[in-house]
């Protein structure tokens, strides 16, 4: 089994997690949040999206959360940015790090943004520019890149296409979205080696939500295929429950339970972590997805 | 990606989830159970275990039970046996295979029934002599396999030994169990690759448990080794939240979506067994951890 020597994770769960929340944080908790997660030793936290505060009111206050950071040092603050306007604020608010989302499904980039994917990526056009401009890289985020709620399949060849344009307009880094947690190993094993091959020497990274359990699964298929960078939300936040279809991304401390078990280091205190994923779970009052937190006092490495 | 052409799951609910519930089922339930999970396409389903009702008052009923079977044509109906009383239990009842366990853990095993391993092992042998003198095919399985809660690291001689004396001693497929799910799929790499050197054509079947959400990533990882029988429990029966560090098998759902999205056919009937997971959850009055039954719509295969 050859493996990345070295996992690096992005921490999504205070914006793709909390989102997906009917729990409003303020400002204040936010801040709190992301200063916990940093203090576990996670050295990429996306801290807001810079969406309409209609659209998602969860997010209304992602120019005051980026603001009123207590920064620690080593820390990328990555911003997600779904238009020119949201990049413009991010920029403002003084993100150090851009990611666009563009799907994969025409079907899914319409219901999401109400714009075609060309529409989509003339935008992140702008949005390369505009991060450009200010010294900021930029992360091109490929969504339902393994499956589409209104579509069903999507084609490699698709993804590849997409991928390759946004490294075009400047992406430092590629991300490939499960957003409705229907990937299979087969399936990201084929798709990384396709993409290996196209876009040789640009990193990439995966995005995996954990609807049907497949989640670490398919981190697993991805390291074999030498993926060393991984994005986690802290106690599988965002996959309520009661919401059929909804769930969370991957749960940051299973997946840095694994990587640890593996001998691959991540950084990341694992104990500390998993006590910021219980304080999220009295916060939002309900028992989050992650498995690791829940596994009593054999969980922390006392059995490797 | 090499993988299996077909994998041959065994249903374990009916015992291995059963025997952590609270919920008792009375002989009618788990007649009825085992039935919907032959009808769901399952053609090995553990169907009971012969040990002491005062240890596990919800197996106080395994003779009634195999022996009012409605039993559909091809399926195998296993029966656990501790020990040589339990053997001649199993048979008086019916059981067509009988499954035999012994830790690769000394302390877990005189924790779990008393007896050191060499004692195990021999009971074992006049449980093979049972077995035999009836025509009845029995497994070996290992428990704490890949870790144990007392002695915590377990090493892959240690498994290896014991998996050689339980072929010596005749039995025809080992099964390793990850009893306190601490399994990791590098770990589960490395012994399998022993082991297959060392009992090359030997019959090998995974029983993981998902304590920590490494469930499927160890089954992916034995896939590619090679290994084409896997145990689950519907629903993941057995994984109660409440009681810290318990946790239940791999759901067989979660088990047989994740391998018919990668193309390996198991026989089973995906939306029969979802609605077998969910009867099971309106019985025992919780939500079980299996993540299928709760993914809505889009969970029975119409985004493949």
């Amino acid at each position: 089994m050859r493996l990345p020597e070295r996992v690096t994770i992005t921490e999504v769960g205070p914006r793709d997690g909390l989102q997906n929340e009917d729990t409003f944080f303020d400002v204040a908790r936010k801040v709190e949040m992301i200063g916990r997660l940093a203090a576990a030793g996670l050295r990429r936290i996306e801290a807001a999206s810079f969406v309409s505060p209609k659209a998602i009111p969860q997010m209304r206050d992602a120019a005051d959360v980026i603001g009123r950071l207590r920064r620690s040092p080593g820390v990328t603050y990555v911003a997600l940015v779904p238009n020119e306007t949201g990049a413009r604020h991010a920029i403002d608010a003084g993100a150090d790090e851009l990611a666009t989302v563009v799907s994969a499904s025409e079907t899914h980039n319409r219901r999401n943004v109400n714009r075609s994917v060309d529409e989509s990526l003339a935008g992140i056009e702008v949005v390369a520019r505009l991060a450009d401009g200010a010294g900021k890289p930029w992360c091109g985020y490929v969504s339902t890149a393994f499956g589409c709620p209104y579509e069903g399949a999507v084609p490699v060849g698709r993804v590849v296409e997409i991928a390759l344009r946004l490294r075009g307009l400047g992406a430092y880094a590629i991300a490939l979205g499960d957003t409705i947690g229907a990937a299979n190993p087969r399936q990201v094993s084929a798709m990384l080696r396709e993409l290996r091959e196209r876009l040789p020497g640009v990193p990439l990274r995966m995005h995996f939500h954990d609807t049907r359990g497949t989640g670490l699964a398919n981190v697993l298929a991805a390291l074999e295929e030498g993926v060393d960078g991984f994005d986690g939300s802290v106690g599988g936040l965002g996959g309520c429950p009661y919401a059929p279809g909804a769930a969370g991304n991957v749960a940051t401390e299973d997946l840095v339970y694994m990587l640890h078990r593996m001998d691959i280091p991540t950084g990341v205190d694992l104990a500390s972590l998993v006590g910021t994923a219980r304080w999220m779970e009295a916060l939002v009052g309900r028992t989050l997805p992650g498995r690791v937190k829940g596994a009593g006092e054999g969980a922390l490495g006392d059995v490797s």
